[in-house]
């Protein structure tokens, strides 16, 4: 048996490897309860439903130690003008400049981070701050949409669909200088960003895309090629120069309304819950999940509680399976087995417990 | 990268080939607002409620010149005794007759045309119509139900469950003469016919796709194979011989009934909506599209609004994306880019605006 | 056309072969309406459910002789301690030796058999008198969860999660006499047994599938594979050595709770309604069903009518399925005609009405 998730992350925290070193073992939790890279007001209650769905409890069985740090307290500018037709740019660039602070931060401080939108305008700062500790960090975007617009392309002005135009050091010269985002440096090139579950795109992004020559997979994507080849296209892609921290960001608009229904933008035909759960195991299963983000659960626009609760829910399952929740239960003691066999360091046995039933 | 549906399409229309020659850019919508080949009273509302869903505008975004033609008045025979066990023999035939004509003047003037049913047995007279402008059409018959009865063998005596019986030309002895029926002569070989969807076979519709080695699809086959090996085979079998014009006739009960209520003889097990999806944009890539028929949508038979909405609103994608409407985005402005690349003729330039975000 | 599921199986009895041989076109229906291996009541109300859907209509709809032998009635002892955390061992047991009795009985007399839970302790009664006639069966488990735990490893204690533990050889040694389960020996290996569709393991289940190597399927190995590859690898696995008899025991938690909400311990991201309808369809293809359990309805569960009805109506398709109802419809017709291509006996014409519409 190769060595997979828990094993591989563990080894690397005791090897004194890479950006994960020493964080494996105890996961962040960063709450970003923000809503003005776009126009409907709910999404900044995202991190209360999720929490509220039982996230902290989930992570805890899976054996993390859990560090809540609660949410960000964001400021808010009394005058901010739209610049060209891109609207708040202060209020986006100034809550993504203190975000970018906070992720930089715990990543630093050795933590496996879950951050918590609000809308996915904060995956600027999340990544931006990610970027800061792991500069080699690589970008995995799961989303209904690309998020690619460019100030001069967006067709709403909304910034939550732009974060990832700030990122990419190729577009560094076609994004003009927004009033709040001076301290936003691209730090990403295009040849480290993988789209999944794109449905809806925009002209501008799609041309930029093809330009720049994007690695991205549309939900005909994944109805031709099938989740699996998907995601090893995906990991194949990334790290085929070497392994690297990854960065999800994860929009629960990726999924299918009937799933996600209490999010800002949903589009139909998304991912099954099955294909999420899959998508996610398998960056679990690379070791190298770093900082994920979890945007655009709103719950202002579930039809009723239900719909509420089944979209928040989703969201926690979304963060346990990139944290090691299996479907096949997450067992601890069958680390200790597979240990014992290849006769690893024994300190590994306190991953566990003993449940042997003989 | 190859030439793809856009510009295959229009590449034919400058070219001057074929059937589909020059009326590539411009789509005709026809309601057919009939429902005697059923016992189910609603679905004559069929034509409304998908326009009312947005069809014309959706239809207009993707570049096209759109002529709505309004909907055809049919006229009701006041007697009309069924014949052996067929009901409404004269009033169905009547009502094909008439939107064969209609079908085949708007073939010839240049448009794509959209047939809005209505029941199935409108197919008769879509597809008869199509075939008098294309004789060499193959057809798409996307469906729960292979609607193949001979009045000799339908359980039921609906003629919505027996049109493609009255098409092909290998059953002609087969199928006693029914009053109304005089001027509908087969038209079509049995190879020119795929199914996909099936889960609903008569006894006798299994013999006679059995006997005739009819290509079908069901839904277990779509299991085991995959949509994407599904469409791969129905192209492959349609264009063997050579390219021709498709006519695609969809039933909205394809779909599985969570995502298509609103429709007289739902079955539980049918297409995904994304299934649909990649199989009407497989459909519009070939850039042979002539006519498509979207029948059964029932008004009516909805639990309630949202289901009507939904089935409506799914029946507008259907249409969209057999007609171009991509989960890339439908951007016409690439096609301009590609053609650049490739030295086409310029006047090519003109199919979309210049979005160039650089 | 290689011999399929009908041919096969009336070939057997004809030859006079195998477990199966007298038995093949009489199907007995068994109700168990017991609830006392889990906390949860309303589990003891499937069998009327199920049969209030249309089970026997359908069956014999599918030209089988159905036999409803009714409900089975068990004993509630007055007493029943707790046996260390296992709760209604007597009970459980007691049940499940009179179930053993009464479905041996049944398939010794010729019939195959459906058993309606009641809960999925039931399997071992079911498996168990199923093998006093049978000793050669193999078991197919589909099911959210594994049922393996032993009265020493089961968190809950409840009965309906361990019955697999009562059957295997290997365990033998490892479970404790419980009160009530004295008449119950192990009879089977755990190279006989395949699980499908599991999503929710104990740690406990999942170290004894893993040290007995058990065949096993999560639903993430159907994300992987396909349910295609899946059924083939469990039949090849099952028949490697020899054909044998088939016990298919469904709980209809295998399904995602969105297509069977009225059941006890529903789990997030099940089979799809395709994917049953395709793995029962494979098992009735090997001719080889010899006895099925379809347990777990429980109709107090469900959120509303339509929940319960659903539900129902879901389990009433699998068993149909599992007996030969077809996506391409069930037409006997069609055994008589390849019979007569291939000079097989004419007796086998009886099997059918003749539907020829020619």
């Amino acid at each position: 048996m190769a060595l997979r998730g828990p094993a591989l992350r563990l080894l690397r925290a005791l090897l004194g490897h890479t950006c994960q070193q020493s964080r494996s073992q105890s996961v962040a939790v960063l709450g970003a309860p923000f809503s003005r890279g776009q126009k409907r007001r709910g999404v900044e209650h995202g991190p209360k439903v999720i929490r509220d769905a039982g996230l902290i409890d989930r992570l805890s069985g899976l054996d993390y130690s859990v560090h809540d740090f609660g949410d960000l307290n964001f400021h808010y500018p009394e005058k901010d003008e739209p610049y060209m037709d891109v609207k708040s740019p202060r209020t986006v660039g100034g809550a993504n400049k203190k975000l970018s602070t906070a992720v930089s931060r715990a990543v630093g401080a050795g933590h496996t981070l879950v951050m918590l939108g609000g809308d996915h305008s904060l995956g600027l700062g999340s990544a931006a701050g990610h970027a800061q500790q792991c500069p080699d960090l690589c970008l995995i975007w799961v989303d209904a949409h690309p998020d690619l617009n460019t100030p001069l392309t967006s067709p709403s002005g909304n910034l939550h669909g732009q974060p990832v135009a700030f990122m990419l050091k190729e577009l560094q010269n076609k994004v003009p200088d927004l009033p709040g985002f001076s301290w936003a440096k691209p730090f990403l090139s295009c040849r480290d960003l993988v789209y999944i579950g794109l449905r809806d795109v925009d002209p501008g992004e799609y041309q930029i895309m093809k330009d720049l020559g994007i690695q991205y997979f549309t939900m005909r994507d994944i109805d031709r090629l099938g989740i699996q080849r998907v995601m090893e296209v995906t990991l194949d892609h990334l790290m085929a120069r070497k392994q690297r921290p990854i960065h999800l960001s994860f929009d629960i608009d990726a999924f299918d309304p009937l799933l996600a229904p209490a999010t800002g933008t949903p589009v139909n035909g998304g991912l099954t819950y099955r294909e999420g759960m899959y998508l996610t195991e398998e960056i679990h299963n690379t070791g190298l999940l770093s900082v994920m983000d979890l945007v655009e659960v709103n719950p202002v626009l579930g039809a009723s509680d239900e719909a509420v609760q089944a979209t928040a829910s989703l969201a926690v399952d979304v963060i346990a399976s990139s944290l090691g929740q299996t479907r096949e239960g997450a067992h601890p003691i069958l680390f200790y087995l597979s240990v014992k066999c290849n006769n690893v360091h024994p300190v590994l046995v306190y991953m566990g417990m003993n449940l042997n039933p003989f």
